[in-house]
């Protein structure tokens, strides 16, 4: 379980005490996300994935995906409370949404970004 | 609550029955995570924040900014589930550590980000 | 006028010096312009715009825009080189196909985005 | 060679024609770098790298990637020209800094950006 509400409300404590509700803007939020998603994506930059999973297996770079991680997870929490959304339940619906639009039958095994 | 075990086992499926697990490296899921940020970032892209929250308001804007945080959601939980890693632990450790980073009396009121 | 054709040549150089060359395919350059526009980004992450250009006028806030952006055209650059591309002809075409998608009269003082 | 004046000049004029200069502050600007630079990354979501530079011979293919990197490119020539910035200058600069950060006879075929 994620206690997404005990987060929301120590992120709500956190601005509060800086005084920084006033940049939590939907458009700065919407923008930490793309730079800490850039942070995460950075420690895979050069890689070309080819040690899969053993790539997160060292303690110190997987210390520092984490971290990356649970910065995008905390902007989101924060986007979701001020914005009023219930992200369990946007989650459900999208997983339906893409299953909907990638039928199984038709999309096993192949990664056809180029052919939709 | 966000129910992340029942969200990456729904995602667990999904990737099976399209035989994508093969595509899920840790470079190509935080590949993912930054794709899908910067189509959340596209719905704020020429905005300048003057409306606020103001600016989620509208039903259809709001379905889409919904649409893109769940995406990102979800790949942050496909993720840590394929890295073992537990969100709620790191989140909360990350929480704490910023506060140490950012006293409150020190960055009160202040996105000192070039002063770092 | 940008001598592309000369920093081509010098990023060729840096590159077969540390034998990174292997490590250049089209998705870590597209990876890696990512990375460097989100450290771009991040110099304005909590910036609501009102300071306009002034944002830019500090020396030391200038000097990182700069760095980064450099970052930014130096991976463009490096991709163009290395699939063949022309980039003065894909940008003026790209002007024009612009200018077809968004006829000046309908979209005058409009940021639609929503709206496509 | 890149004419950045002629396509600073184009992009002048678009901007004018449909009153967006208001529009284009540096933050707006770098979020729309960011959000190009995520489509061009979509393009190359789940590869592996596999297939190197054969992964833009398909024609297809190949035209987004151009009006992706196009788009990234004259973003970066507006931001530049909106901000007095002189590209050539800061891009030779830029690269001569790298050199002395990566000495080649310590990063020869590494893509150590761990151990930085």
């Amino acid at each position: 379980m994620i206690d997404n509400q005990k987060l929301a409300t120590l992120l709500r404590s956190f601005a509060a005490e800086r005084d920084w509700d006033q940049f939590h803007t939907p458009k700065n939020l919407a923008t930490s996300i793309s730079v800490e998603a850039g942070e995460l994506l950075e420690l895979f930059q050069w890689s070309r994935g080819q040690k899969d999973w053993n790539e997160v297996s060292d303690a110190a770079v997987r210390r520092r995906v984490e971290d990356e991680l649970a910065d995008i997870l905390l902007y989101v929490i924060r986007f979701a409370d001020k914005a009023g959304m219930d992200l369990q339940a946007i989650a459900e619906r999208k997983i339906a949404s893409n299953a909907a639009k990638y039928p199984a039958d038709q999309f096993r095994g192949s990664d056809r970004k180029y052919d939709e």
